[in-house]
């Protein structure tokens, strides 16, 4: 009974599951790979919240919809969305739409499995590692571990909590009372996501030493040693530092080698928060920005930003080499992990993270490098940075534009001065009226 | 410049990045859709790791592979992985193909968005709340907060941290040192996640306070209450008791009710962890197995598992009305969240998250709910009990097999007796030899 009939059944027909599939593509190639990319279209057809509401009908009813009825569900969907791969987007730091990333992520969906065991995911589990493996090598490291997250917020998690159960081993069976009380430090630029991180992992967002940021975003070594001699004299015991390549706003990349110094001289974990900077080791030109990254402990690195990958592919990548990440989250769930497989269980990588089941993020990057090579995003990153600069030089030509700062990376940072202000620059209130109407822009280049 | 040339480009073509496109949805058509569904093809074209590493060629090098060779690495792909949408595929709690699931999928991935904002994911956004809303009133719930996890262990430590929240707000900011020691409650069958949850979180496994069950997988009510009090008169102070609807392994549902009643009376949040079992909330004949859901404070439930909606779908469903969602994960990031935006910004639920980047998981269910109506989806579910059922009396008429116990769910557990053994039930050593060479098996029927 079971085995006699096929699981793919659209109303038991396998046939019309296909045509719908058939027909969804056709409609995903017209109206996003064709006209979500024009620049003669529109970013988004802009919509009220009550009025899209109406338009969407998005209730859900006992009774189901005819074909007809969800394909132009699926027209409604794609019509009112913000199209992320218009040239005309700049929303955000991902944009764009790599085909074979697209590709790749069509053929995870398919195939719709989860990163756990080999058994479940062959191919997966083999690729993710190598995939892991060419990242840690741009950054230096010719052995370690990784793994990919669920975005950067929980990578950068990640690496809290390796750090401090690297340091107290205790703590995962004890907790953090069994603790002093711990510190961590990151610059006033840092991505918001440490203080979550800290919040979430009982930590607090007090545990979260703020150090102070020179006029280009960069992390101050000097008052890092600082707050790290200030948080002892306070009681506290720092462990682990977090700097960033590649800051949200800014785009600045802090000084990795002097921040890698302090964290010698203290016996600290040092995390590099790459997720938006990571992609520019990448490029023989560009990769100085993160000289000193080979020294980190550990690296977050999200190829769905500057890479176009698609969301979500964040890379946790580590410099140990002891199994840290399975024994600091491994609990051995019998049921899944058995140990008496007829293959070589460390292969079985899910037990390395905090999930359960694990979407399959490798692929599309995977396929994209087999597409592009490593010469073909190199020059993906070098163009970024060289429309970067033609944006910066624009700016300056044009009447009431003003750069906060040359941009160092893809991060271009101005002001739009309203004819009103122009020509008072220095004036007392000049600044703050500045800021009222208009805020200062971010925005990727590429 | 940056605006004259289209973002998607396959060495600046767009007609062959489509091409590209047509031809990889061609061969998923071909070689997932049709032959992966197929009884008379494999499940899985089973190799060992090594052979594999070298079939697949998975190194990325510098030098970019022709179009051929990525249309023939996307079969190689296919070929090698486990089709998980095989009438014979029968690991783990996701099997299935759901065509209108598949399409919502692909949807999603050429739209490509984050679900942080409405003016970046509009559609997304409103639908997300509509499809919370649905399995919201599903668990009884007229009003309450929700949101999408990265499957159920992250939804679980979601659940864990809100509690303690409640509890204690000045956790948050100070962290578990200014904290009496806690203790929550669960199941020895519950879930792995739950002690990795509670380790993440800086609670510590120990903190974790293991309930007996009964010799059907269930949670006693009096041994919680026990439990509890052990703890207190320990010094630890209770604080969230932890359910379990649909076991792993024996598909057990904790008496809810009775649980809530414990709950009620020591002032403790009831979580659900109703990952694999809350779909049974869709029918109307087996619902009542999860009877006193409506009393818990927070439910997780992935509807990736026995809905087939693909992975990953996994709300987190909250009873509170007090947004605590966003006062415990909340951390106002300026960059992204302005509070004088044009629209109403309690649309931007971003800060509701830990994550920042966060995928759309709602448009595949949305869409198959929409095809399927509620009806459509009840009839699954009543169907995979049926087959549950079907495949236990089949055991029962077989030589050699032996039922562990009538399933109430759709696990179905039970021995292979190898020839051996047969017979011999009840001498000293059958259990201890039986166990030796095979394990229970925990199968979904459907």
């Amino acid at each position: 009974m079971a085995d006699s009939k096929p699981l793919l059944s659209l109303d038991g027909d396998p046939a019309a599951a296909e045509a719908l599939l058939q027909d969804v593509f056709g409609i995903v190639v017209d109206e996003v790979i064709r006209k979500g990319t024009s620049a003669s279209e529109k970013v988004c057809e802009w919509k009220e919240p009550e009025e899209l509401k109406q338009l969407l009908d998005l209730e859900l009813r006992s009774e189901g919809e005819s074909q007809e009825q969800i394909l132009e569900r699926c027209r409604a969907v794609i019509r009112y969305s913000v199209k992320t791969c218009h040239p005309r987007f700049f929303n955000q730091l991902f944009s764009g739409l790599d085909p074979h990333a697209l590709a790749g992520r069509i053929v995870t969906e398919s195939l719709n499995t989860s990163q756990y065991t080999y058994e479940i995911a062959p191919v997966f589990v083999l690729m993710e590692e190598e995939v892991l493996k060419k990242l840690r090598a741009l950054v230096g490291w010719s052995s370690g571990d990784g793994v990919f997250c669920p975005g950067g917020s929980i990578s950068n998690m990640y690496a809290m909590n390796l750090a401090r159960y690297q340091r107290y081993p205790d703590c995962k069976q004890r907790g953090l009372r069994a603790l002093p009380p711990l510190a961590l430090f990151t610059s006033k630029e840092c991505h918001y996501s440490i203080k979550k991180g800290a919040a979430f992992l009982g930590l607090g967002t007090d545990s979260v030493r703020i150090v102070q940021a020179d006029e280009r975003g960069k992390m101050i070594p000097e008052d890092l040693e600082q707050q790290i001699r200030l948080a002892e004299a306070e009681g506290a015991v720092p462990f682990l530092v977090s700097a960033t390549s590649g800051t949200t706003v800014l785009g600045a990349f802090d000084p990795l080698e002097a921040i890698a110094d302090v964290c010698q001289r203290h016996g600290l974990w040092l995390h590099v928060d790459a997720a938006w900077g990571g992609s520019v080791l990448l490029s023989q030109t560009h990769r100085h920005l993160l000289d000193g990254i080979q020294r980190a402990d550990s690296v977050a690195w999200n190829p769905h930003k500057l890479l176009s990958v698609g969301l979500q592919c964040s890379a946790l990548l580590l410099r140990d080499t002891s199994n840290l990440l399975k024994r600091c989250h491994g609990s051995q769930a019998s049921y899944l992990f058995q140990q008496d497989k007829f293959y070589d269980v460390t292969l079985d990588t899910g037990d390395k993270v905090v999930q359960c089941g694990r979407r399959v993020d490798c692929l599309k990057l995977w396929l994209m490098w087999k597409a592009q090579g490593g010469q073909g995003l190199e020059r993906r990153v070098d163009q970024a940075f060289a429309l970067a600069r033609y944006l910066a030089e624009e700016l300056k030509k044009r009447e009431g534009f003003e750069l906060v700062m040359e941009p160092e990376f893809v991060n271009v940072c101005f002001w739009f001065v309203p004819p009103s202000l122009r020509g008072k620059k220095g004036s007392p209130d000049y600044n703050e009226r500045l800021a009222k109407r208009w805020r200062p822009s971010s925005r990727r280049a590429w």
